[in-house]
């Protein structure tokens, strides 16, 4: 009797306990269309340790750990909490290798090692860079950071005014420190950087300042820069050369970054590279996309602008641009093109392409061929006015005259507003369902076109800009989309834009927060969600998933609102001037009520 | 079989979540001598809400709900966190009542109401009560506040900046705002103020800056002053009086608080009162410590220094002063007197008293009788070199000539440091256990008097300190004391000063929190660490618990560490500088590896 009750027990605490999944993964229902088959992840870390914010060099996203299940994740709990000591927005991933968990904060940007062999989780070591206070002064849209690299030993990042900086992951002690941009010009820099090829890739940040766009490429191991990309001004700044193949007919001809502006306007035109980088090491190319022209007002700058938001292949040896995608040229409504580019083979109308997925913020997922730069399709993932579609033979957006900034007048209901379908947060994509996960906005704004003067190292927008919830009211959505199938397979809706990033497990679970301060998870197959927790303040960070030294998954995530959307908690707006942040206040005045600012990691773990 | 089976999972069930502890608590031991039998904790509130700070009048912090058990504890988790957006010290208690829990910050004393009928515990509202900023210049050691009082219906809370606020718990509107300090005086507001009969308790802070101590009673619906009680000067301001009953020679005589100092310096002779105020409403006697006399450098000051760095007794309708325990007269060694009074009843020598209970900055737990002012017993709790014990029958410590400081003089090895064998932190005392939970520091200090000037607004201090641990190398301790037998019943070392307050339950479970971030629970009788959560920042706050909606037991603290002690992370002080925070930051100089800044209020729950 005793002895059939202890094998009872056992039975019913394996059932809840468990972490293998195996049986019941066995069981999951085919995958979708031309997900899985022939789909290919490069670089995905088996390794437990999530060294990129975006993973893998193809920004995946995707985790192959499994041991948090659709079951066992509703027993997830805090494990861990460390505050950062800062309020402004926390836009990081928190990175983990050796053991360690490393955090970059928003300005001053400083960088903290956890030992995660401890129980408690101790502080290892922590750098400041004690930066110069003037970077806070010229950053858009609050002072926010987007993490840091592990490579090689080598914890990589960049600061606010301007520096790469890389660390010893060990000690904390530098190794370099590069002076990249000119904070007097409104340079900044808020990206985290991309280490490949024992090359360090950053970009600046200052679309909204009349700065210059660029790339630079930095020897790992010195710091010393290797080459530099312009997204604006001549080929040969550019590095545009015999290596680049332009295959649509608007991408063809010389120096097309100088002529398709008014003047010498191309100096202070933007196309800042500010958000995130992909690399393909089969290809050597890496990816980088180009933010906004400048000014917003678009009167000022008749013709294409190129080469701002778009997308460029390069060599990563030498820069050297292969081919470009002009997703928005001349954009008149700040559709920043810097968005991920996740790279990963399918099968697209049965044939096996390799591609990168960009769910943009003009409102459409692109799928590209990655090896030429070739748009396969192009379809809606929010409700798009601004443009009727994307012409696939042009190669660009089927404009819309209406609704087209006009200096002088207020246009409204243009949808999705200024930070798009979505922003820079980023998406993930699993092999496993063939979904793609995209934190959405779902914004409009009217906006009525202003003269602007450019003044070096201040603000250079000429636009008035209120935005609000687009239809529904919901503003924010978390959205899986099947880019085979080209449809929305399930969706949650959210109240507030879904600022944060996304990770997608082997467990079939896809986590994320919202900036009311949710951490939030999902079954990846149907949307249904099976767990959350509410954190300290609003979520705008990037969730990651590791093995910690005791072999358990753990998933982190700095809370910590703020950032463009955030920047009326963060920064302490007064929510009576609607044009604050850029248009983006009017959106979200009830933020204020619904959150509160202050930086911390938590680390969730089962039982 | 399957009936049997599932009765053995019910029992086992039972036996490892079942809140109900009936029968462990009938099978605990006997409490030792004195405890619990003639014990009375007078206003222990069985609501499950927690008002005030100290929990009741008698500032037992003492909760009788018992569902988290020595066993169950165990399995206490991270129910819920809110970031407070502020990153000085957080030293408050949060408070429950009507389902709502209510938070103040540091300065700028901002106020949360949290719905907590609510699962993800929403903002019910917030109040920025928008203070002068001048406040934060002047105050001696970080920008604490150490809590509101909920009483009927009313929020009560002190700023900085020195106005006491009563807002409509409900919605968060104001009631009214008292002006009653003078912040270019140096005068500054930290403490909880106290609630009873009607009127609101409030003291001033400032001992560092040549300010006059006073208690100020206002009217609980007006905010109108009722009356006001100085530290110093003649008996009229005193509110000495012909009730006024001294026990001892050197506490009779007229205009003592005059004639005990030198010329006129009572008048900026400190003897605030920052601390903590207890009530018996039996007696209708409020009991109020004040502070050390300024300034530290003690031979400017000739005299016993009264009313300085002793307790009064006071009619809480008048004011009148009832009697007046010296704990340290003439104090050079910043002794304030401004420690909890946990007001028991207790068999003393087999005699029931009506006591309180007072473990002092200066080392001693003083057991008073609180009708008389009589000290019936005084034992060292932590290792003393200041004095050579407590004389009973005079009423005052015997002095060491040895440790006395001298101006031009290093004086060496004076234990207590400073703060003392405890702050401000409070304890909570059991009667199930009879046993008082002290958050004890182990710091001794070398003192070096120097001269001076009192220039109005401006620290007056006098003195050259450097802090370190005491024997043992562990600055804190965290101690059950038995007052009855007179002796340590257990103790937990602990690395850094203990600077939380405790609650202790009906669960015979204690809890208090670290400043190197550790919320900690142990049994109440054993001292066993039963659980912890590394939070994240240092606690210096005060933990209390409480009934939740759903019938079940929370506990919850505030993280964040500040405060004297912690001055060195919260105001990011230089460790180089060894006399910074008036001598502390030379024993904390690790403490900025330890721990990081950031206010989060944790609610803990069972599963």
């Amino acid at each position: 009797m005793r002895s059939s009750l202890v094998a009872g027990l056992a039975l019913l605490l394996i059932g809840c306990h468990s972490n293998d999944s195996s049986a019941e993964r066995a069981a999951v229902p085919a995958p979708p269309t031309g997900a899985s088959t022939g789909a290919s992840v490069p670089g995905v870390d088996a390794s437990g340790n999530w060294t990129r914010p975006g993973l893998d060099y193809s920004s995946s996203r995707f985790s192959s750990l499994d041991q948090i299940t659709t079951d066992s994740v509703r027993q997830l709990g805090v494990r861990q909490t460390f505050s950062t000591g800062f309020l402004r927005g926390h836009e990081a991933a928190p990175l983990v290798a050796n053991n360690t968990m490393f955090i970059v904060t928003p300005f001053p940007n400083v960088v903290y090692a956890l030992d995660l062999t401890k129980p408690d989780i101790p502080l290892k070591w922590m750098y400041d860079p004690k930066p110069l206070g003037a970077a806070q002064g010229v950053a858009c849209c609050d002072v926010v950071n987007r993490g840091a690299v592990f490579d090689n030993g080598t914890i990589f990042f960049n600061t606010l005014d301007n520096r790469t900086i890389a660390l010893d992951a060990e000690t904390g002690q530098e190794k370099w420190v590069a002076a990249l941009g000119d904070i007097n010009r409104g340079e900044t820099i808020t990206m985290a950087p991309l280490v490949a090829k024992g090359k360090v890739l950053v970009g600046n940040s200052g679309g909204e300042m009349g700065v210059r766009g660029w790339l630079t490429a930095l020897d790992a191991a010195t710091g010393k820069i290797a080459w530099r990309a312009y997204s604006t001004g001549p080929d040969k700044d550019v590095l545009i050369g015999p290596r680049f193949k332009p295959l649509y007919d608007h991408l063809k001809g010389q120096d097309l970054g100088v002529h398709t502006w008014p003047g010498e306007s191309w100096k202070q035109g933007g196309g800042t590279i500010w958000g995130w980088l992909s690399y393909d090491p089969a290809l050597n190319l890496v990816y980088a996309g180009t933010g906004n022209p400048g000014p917003w007002n678009h009167e000022q700058r008749p013709g294409d602008n190129k080469w701002t938001s778009g997308i460029f292949a390069r060599d990563v040896d030498t820069g050297e641009a292969v081919w470009f995608y002009h997703t928005d040229p001349h954009d008149v409504f700040d559709y920043d093109d810097v968005n991920e580019a996740i790279l990963v083979d399918l099968s697209i109308n049965g044939v096996p392409r390799k591609v990168m997925l960009r769910p943009d913020r003009d409102g459409y997922v692109y799928v590209i061929d990655r090896t030429s730069g070739e748009v396969l399709t192009a379809d809606p993932f929010v409700h798009v006015t601004s443009t009727n579609g994307i012409d696939l033979k042009q190669g660009r957006p089927v404009e819309r005259e209406d609704k087209k900034p006009v200096v002088g007048k207020v246009i409204r209901e243009i949808c999705p507003a200024a930070p798009g379908g979505k922003d820079w947060q980023p998406s993930a994509y699993s092999p496993r369902t063939g979904y793609l996960y995209i934190p959405a906005n779902n914004l409009c704004m009217d906006f009525e076109a202003v003269e602007a003067n450019y003044i070096a190292g201040t603000p250079f927008v000429g636009a008035n800009v209120r935005m609000y919830a687009g239809p529904g009211g919901n503003r924010g959505e978390f959205i899986a989309w099947d880019p085979v199938g080209r449809r929305k397979a399930w969706s949650i809706k959210e109240k507030f834009p879904v600022w944060s990033g996304v990770v997608a497990t082997a467990g079939d679970v896809v986590f994320y927060g919202t900036m009311d301060g949710f951490f939030k998870a999902a079954n990846a197959r149907t949307g249904e969600p099976l767990w959350q927790f509410k954190t300290g303040s609003g979520i705008v960070g990037q969730p990651m998933t590791y093995r910690g030294p005791d072999g358990k998954q753990y998933v982190a995530v700095l809370s910590g609102v703020g950032g463009w959307s955030g920047a009326v908690v963060a920064g302490g707006l007064d929510t009576r001037d609607t044009t604050a942040a850029l248009g983006f206040v009017n959106a979200m005045a009830d933020l204020p009520q619904a959150t509160t600012r202050g930086g911390t990691v938590y680390i969730f773990g089962l039982p």
